[in-house]
């Protein structure tokens, strides 16, 4: 089982992620492909450079090019493991790009949800190199989200977890999920 | 306060305009503004006529033709009632004619979220008219909700209820809803 894990900037995929890597499911990551394809060619890993790289790869290898990177990883995990996670799907394409790679396997797609608000004030205090710090910039970055589809991936999810509230409650909706999703 | 409710064909939104009905909150149906222009116009209110007329009023009005339709509705019923919701948003452009139109007043989305396999079973049971009968159709039907950018909508969304398990649970998560929106 490939479990594609989406949702908007700072919304709370991290949690997530770390959960099912507590529960010893491997986590490919779609950013950390892009930072090793930087590493591979030479390319500052700033965000300009990250920037600039998805755009080529995309030029390169079509609108599913981060996924294209990934499925060697995925595949050489699920050799040896029954569930694999990957991070950060963004588009419809890249969901179809699991799919096609794997057609005997089952693909589910979950999502998380955070208003827009609680996700900005999310990034305002997390501060990577690549968050926005005004109002204005998170609009910019989540028109680029949506721009590649994110939204349509979003409202076709498998299963939506909200994250609105305490971190506590958010805590407890994942293990509930984890517990559903994994064979004991 | 206008609470602008979206979701995926079969999610559930029906319920939740119910819901606040009964809370006394009038709510004005997309849907049916476009069947009182079908009958405005004399065009007999089959899936095939009156799809035809949300073309035609698109190329007339805009993409936010429908939103034009209803804001008077929402207009004059904001007169008298400090909250309406607005049932069956559909794309970022219906959302940004009612912000425009009501600069003064809150504007709130509230999208629910149900899983495509529990939507496809419920829209079969549902048997409307327009309701997809097979998963090709299905499929085909939410490409179109897609198309015309309810998912950006659904990401972008204040609150998100999950409806994916029991209806007592989703009834449940809908009153929480209302008692947080609604002053008391």
């Amino acid at each position: 089982m490939i479990i594609l894990l989406t949702g908007m900037p700072g919304s709370g995929k991290g949690e997530i992620a770390r959960a099912f890597k507590r529960a010893g499911v491997p986590v490919v990551s779609m950013g950390d492909t892009v930072r090793e394809e930087a590493d591979k060619r030479g390319i500052p890993k700033t965000p300009e450079g990250l920037k600039a790289l998805s755009i080529e790869l995309r030029k390169e290898m079509g609108e599913d090019a981060i996924a294209r990177l990934a499925i060697p990883k995925v595949r050489k995990l699920l050799e040896k493991r029954s569930v694999v996670v990957v991070e950060g799907i963004r588009s419809p394409a890249e969901v179809e790009a699991f799919r096609r790679a794997f057609p005997r396997e089952k693909v589910l797609i979950v999502a998380v949800h955070s208003p827009p608000h609680q996700r900005f004030e999310r990034l305002r205090r997390r501060k990577r190199s690549d968050d926005p710090r005004t109002w204005e910039e998170f609009v910019d970055r989540d028109k680029k989200e949506l721009g590649f589809g994110i939204g349509e991936v979003i409202a076709l999810a498998d299963y939506m977890i909200v994250n609105d509230g305490h971190l506590e409650d958010y805590r407890l909706r994942i293990r509930e999920l984890i517990s559903k999703l994994l064979p004991e």
